[in-house]
């Protein structure tokens, strides 16, 4: 196995045959953005640059965001979108899809900009879904995507125009969740 | 926020409140593995000592294996079962059952060791269905685990009793596939 370090040249080049996955983790179980970390984990190994950007998370992340520190400079988080939470709940406000449009356009200039092997749009389908960006916007910066870099979106609801184009769709369903048993989150784990 | 290193004592006495939990993803779909994978990467963050012990993989996964070593001594992969594929195409063979017993004897050993925050068992599910181990002896094990610790069990077709005493289980679902479409595993990606 011959020896990979950060002086070698992108291993963009090395998968040009196939071009970058669009890949896509929904459904209302857990291990969707874990799934997304695991992939950029995976792809450190291989001397990836990673981008994740975080469309809707709150304060609790120490975990990830130490251990992508740990991975620097290959792995990079990037937290948008904080305060846009319990959507389900209430009417989005235009303070709402100020952060989403703001998010999105963070995100649109990360893609286009090839400096990244993958990117992951961490619960971007759930901002859609809230249609605080439109599908269409997505779906057009999808189709002009580099095309070597890979492309994560996770989140519930999953709109189906994504689903069409994505290469790769896993649904997580839960089967089973200790929080329906009031246990809080675990350190972790879930955070 | 506190500066966390290794010289702190084991995150283990943190979690006295709730205890270790049970978790399985299972299901046909991509991201059981990754998601155990993206698992591990969080608890790092924290600190965690987390071993996965790989129950049937084969020779690629040069990523994973990579990554781990830039998370040393945190997280370690131990790889088993070499040579424990393809069990849906044919009968097991003595030699099946004694390489699936050594990974089984030893991951006894770790569980009990008290050594790990968490471990993962990568691709048990898939060798308890293949009656390669006796679901029995995983139960007892998981039974008498140490209060605090973590177990992850992946693969397809989790045994009901696992499911049973589990806290927290995913079923991953494949919705599309570019298998399906005749297009080779994608490295950074799947390995």
């Amino acid at each position: 196995m011959s020896s990979i370090g950060p002086e070698k040249h992108s291993p963009i080049a090395k998968t040009r045959e196939t071009g970058g996955w669009i890949i896509v983790f929904t459904g209302n179980g857990k291990g969707k953005t874990t799934a997304s970390l695991g992939m950029a984990l995976r792809a450190v190994g291989h001397d990836f640059h990673i981008l994740m950007i975080q469309f809707i998370k709150g304060a609790r992340q120490y975990g990830e965001l130490e251990a992508a520190r740990r991975l620097h400079p290959y792995f990079k988080i990037v937290r948008k979108g904080r305060g846009l939470t319990n959507l389900r709940h209430r009417e989005p406000t235009a303070e709402d899809i100020r952060i989403a449009r703001d998010a999105w356009d963070f995100s649109k200039r990360e893609i286009a900009s090839g400096k990244f092997d993958m990117i992951i749009l961490d619960e971007i389908n759930y901002v859609i879904d809230f249609q605080l960006i439109p599908v269409e916007e997505v779906l057009q910066a999808i189709g002009n995507k580099p095309q070597m870099m890979h492309l994560v979106l996770t989140g519930r609801n999953a709109h189906p125009k994504i689903i069409e184009i994505a290469d790769l769709v896993t649904e997580m369903k839960e089967l089973k969740h200790p929080y329906t048993k009031g246990i809080k989150a675990q350190k972790g784990i879930e955070y």
